[in-house]
């Protein structure tokens, strides 16, 4: 069984052995982080599940089931050229795929011209735009039109998403960090989004938010005088597991930003997104605690995601003990954002995703400027003069452009939806719950007769 | 703490620190890849957990705990020896465990003569054996005795399975593509099985449908004139979670098939993983939706399974594209299988393992012929005239084998437990549930009182 | 894209290209197996949730939650600097921050000092020393105030695990197997535990055994004669999927205990690791048969446990078969263990934590010394003159050093809260249950009212 030394031995000399083992190990380590970030779908299915009520869980687990795979292959037919393929721009070649400078890619569909070498990228980059998605799924649980969901999820992961992950990722956004200097409109070092605070979570809150708002409350989240009154979740064991998968899958996703072989960058990003976390949990538990008197199971969960979308921006360049502050101050805008959602937009979020991946990824995008270590983020980013002031500017930039761009391509959806009745389901349906209305199942069927159940 | 390098720089050459990690390299892959299949236990357990009756949850717990350790004893003391062990056959030497010429292996038990090299592939390829048998487990749900079924897999992972992996798998099998072209008895480029559509798959599937077809359905399946009547999952989430766990791992099992440091195949396989059962999903929502009227949980996520059942032997080799065609039609073939079994086989498959493993694996198989590329078939399988109408042929030879294989050695077992009164538990266990019956215990208990719930 | 090739071309000469290479391989293996360590935590959550009365759930995954956020605090401000920080005594030069000989290490705090390249061991041994406290966390489920527990959960992974894990562990431990000869107090091989028996298991298990013991049992648990009630596990799937998520990431655990890119020896434990719980299930399932006369799932769940803790400290150093026998009498230690802590010392423990941690863990260190193959140990701990005997000394010794510390550390903390009423919720909110009464949350809701489910 000598299966392990017969690749190496057959490869000639030592310098071709080593790229031999270096290329794979970019690859393996990019599709290692891959599997990960497609396992934080389970997470965010089980969180959602547990978080809404017992009636209306089984068309969360079709509808995050949806979302994956309307994901997958939207990704593959447009998503990727719009987001890395060739734009047209100046310094497209026709050969490269992604580092002429335009304003969207404009090729590459379906794959097209990719080699054997790009297919660990485009999955790992397939598994982030599915999740983009799948932060809107929980904000508009419970009443949305299932039909109506599956158009948006369309449109977000084959359209605004890859938009967006183009602008600041590409090597060519216009304010990508990896665009030549020449190219960048602001800033030395572009913007500094390490691995998505920005792109990928708030680009889904802000979604949530405008989709959410549009379609209303679920009934009875607010009463007559405009006051929100509780709906409690239905599982608090499935929207722990959730948390668990999703911080575990975090992993893949913040240190497999690395896109490379980087073991002590990969292991520094590994420790801050251990960090702001347990900081944002144990601030959470402690804050709720003297404002409610209780220790408040629902906002340490929350708190965890909080403090991992906080550091997601500034995971890389922000030092160890700057990841605490980023996930104590994480914490509490969560706390803040949470009751601003409800009590001032009026908007029924069943998950909170608004406040932590919309709100607390803006504060992740700002944590990056203001933690950022001067030469990390200029080895990084390859700028040899960062300013910390300005790299404020430019992120603040980032901020507006994401909240705009969402804004403009989310609200005429979500309006002509409604429009034309296709938004939201009826109140009857609603009330029954979705999985009778639309699926003809129950979540927990007992003993020989089918009554609805655990009741 | 200077741990990374020492071991690099002792080793004085280059070649030789080369040498050095790109072996460890292949293991370590392996290793990774193994673990993610072994995570797929889970996977069936909570699947099946939540797709049976509240009563006999608790039952397949205990069952598939029992199916991998059974299946870990069983592959270390006799299977791995069937399947990669020196046959004394042609070309054997003594010394390399699995490069001979012979109808099985029948050496190497209890590992000897496996050197430290070996262990990631023997950890690999126990955790693909323990899945055949669980696949069986899904099918017998309900209603077979416990001890029975321990039989069962005791018998499949410790001889009926290694000896399909030995013949489609193993360097010398003799429908294998690794075995040397002038052993060859068909084709020129073996069988093309991947990751195991067949090998795992339609063995699971194929002993499935003869045990679940001698053993009888569950009590209340079938009415008086044989019509089905649905005996609805008992908890939705679980079995959402089970597919979530599932898709994880088969990350694990495809691209860990690989069974090299080659990220590059790898990342091809992950795509091909995600986009198969991703159009898998889509069409069986969509097709149910038109059969049904609703949006049918259930088959979406076996749809998922049956998609990735159909890409594991052709995922090296068919093209991105090929992969979406594949899925789509392992989909359909799905909603076609699932209602063959239970209307025309008249066989109570209470997980439709039968059609998800048994018939889409050998769509797989077909599919690995028309869809796998030319030049990919010719670079992995050694084999220089690749000929798409003779593979086909070799591709349905190797379902044949695997279907006359399997029957003709499942089919004696099933009767002689049939008629010696082991098989099947007693009519009034069935009715109490086997979670009383065999295990004195209940899935669920609330409050203070320990009455049976969540009814 | 050519992403992959970049990094390794810019390195100019091969030999630099190799250290590179191997230089991020020790690292990101570390990182990845500290991920499924972390994920363990998921593990321990679902199965003690499952575990504990339904009406304690939710306190369950809120003291989790807080085990893993303070550890990870905890760890960084001080638990690394006692166990790998520099000692001021003979040998420490100052920079480095683990090689010199002394009782604890005094500085470090903060990971002052620590590279980029120490950051993935730091993850790595954090996610240990999480795992220390947790394992307590089940054994005073139910009835612990939590604040007492968070108490236990701070002074556990900032102090008393890291000390444990500095004498065996690091260089310059009293005990430890990594010290230089000349250092070492007891036996030229030092104390073998290669992935934490003892050092996290025993660590764990003693200390929860004196917080249980004075803390005393769940009312109801024991007649008034003092004869033991059962109190049975409100859900067994969640049990059962935290079994399989603690088996999938103890590969992590102790392959990652490699702490080195070595594939053959971490293959070797993955298969030991693979063989050891699988016995100990199967001895666990057949020996209860004969004990009660029905399968029982609580104790074959367990006995997985109880064999992945007792080849944890042998699992690099015995032999294959060695992985069995130390398996099934790891299974055996078990089931007596269970009875002798529940009807000898009258201990309510209601996930058998000390059982499973404490005294397999025992066991564990024993066997290495029992099964461990001279050469691998005189390898593994650079000691050319291994004796049975003698080694089978120091790890008694290891084991009464890890009782003596654990019981004078953690019996005054005990008592200190038991005399200031800190310990223990008073009887009526242990009768309404820990959900209700500190966490105003109830773990499942079902209709429109939210009557306490799923009773």
């Amino acid at each position: 069984m000598s299966l392990n030394v017969s690749a190496i031995e057959g490869l000639g000399d030592a310098a071709a052995a080593v790229e031999y083992v270096g290329a794979s190990a970019d690859n393996i380590w990019m599709l290692i982080a891959g599997f990960l970030v497609f396992w934080m779908h389970a997470g965010f299915c089980m969180l959602e599940a547990g978080s809404v009520q017992h009636k209306n869980s089984v068309n969360i687990c079709f509808k995050n089931l949806g979302t994956v795979t309307i994901s997958a292959i939207m990704y593959y037919l447009i998503g990727w050229g719009f987001a890395y393929g060739p734009t047209g721009g100046p310094g497209d070649d026709g050969a490269n795929t992604s580092a002429s400078y335009g304003f969207i890619g404009t090729g590459a569909f379906t794959l097209e011209g990719l080699g054997a070498s790009d297919m660990a990228l485009f999955f790992f980059q397939f598994a982030f735009c599915a999740t983009a998605a799948t932060i809107v799924s929980g904000a508009v649980a419970g009443r949305i039109n299932l039909i109506a969901y599956f158009i948006i999820a369309v449109y977000l992961t084959g359209f605004v998403y890859p938009v967006v992950s183009h602008w600041i990722w590409a090597t060519g956004g216009f304010i990508s960090g990896f665009t030549d200097p020449a190219h960048k409109l602001f800033g030395s070092c572009g913007m500094v989004d390490f691995a998505g605070s920005g792109v990928v979570h708030m680009t889904g809150g802000v979604s949530a938010l405008i989709f959410a708002k549009v379609l209303g409350p679920r009934k009875g989240r607010f009463d007559a005088d405009g006051s929100p009154l509780e709906i409690p979740p239905h599982n608090i064991a499935l929207q722990t597991l959730g948390v668990f998968i999703l911080w575990f899958g975090w992993y893949g996703f913040n240190c497999g930003s690395t896109l490379a072989w980087s073991g002590d960058l990969a292991g520094h990003v590994a420790v801050t997104t251990t960090l702001a976390p347990s900081a944002a949990v144990i601030t959470c538990m402690i804050v709720q605690r003297f404002l409610t008197g209780t220790f408040d199971i629902g906002s340490a969960l929350n708190g965890a995601l909080a403090g991992l979308v906080s550091i997601t921006a500034p995971c890389a360049v922000a030092p160890v003990w700057g990841a605490i502050i980023i996930g104590i101050l994480g914490g509490l805008i969560y706390i803040g954002a949470s009751k601003l959602v409800v009590k001032i937009f009026k908007v029924d979020d069943p998950v909170d995703a608004i406040a932590v991946h919309g709100i607390c990824g803006a504060w992740g995008v700002v944590a990056a400027a203001l933690f950022g270590a001067e030469a990390s983020i200029e080895s990084s980013y390859s700028c040899p003069d960062f300013d910390r002031g300005m790299q404020l500017g430019v992120q603040l930039v980032g901020i507006f452009t994401i909240v705009a761009w969402c804004t403009l391509t989310c609200l005429p959806l979500a309006l002509l939806l409604k429009v034309t009745g296709l938004l939201r389901v009826s109140e009857s349906d609603e009330e029954m719950g979705l999985d009778a209305s639309e699926h003809g199942a129950q979540a927990y069927v007992s003993g020989k007769s089918a009554k609805l159940s655990p009741a």
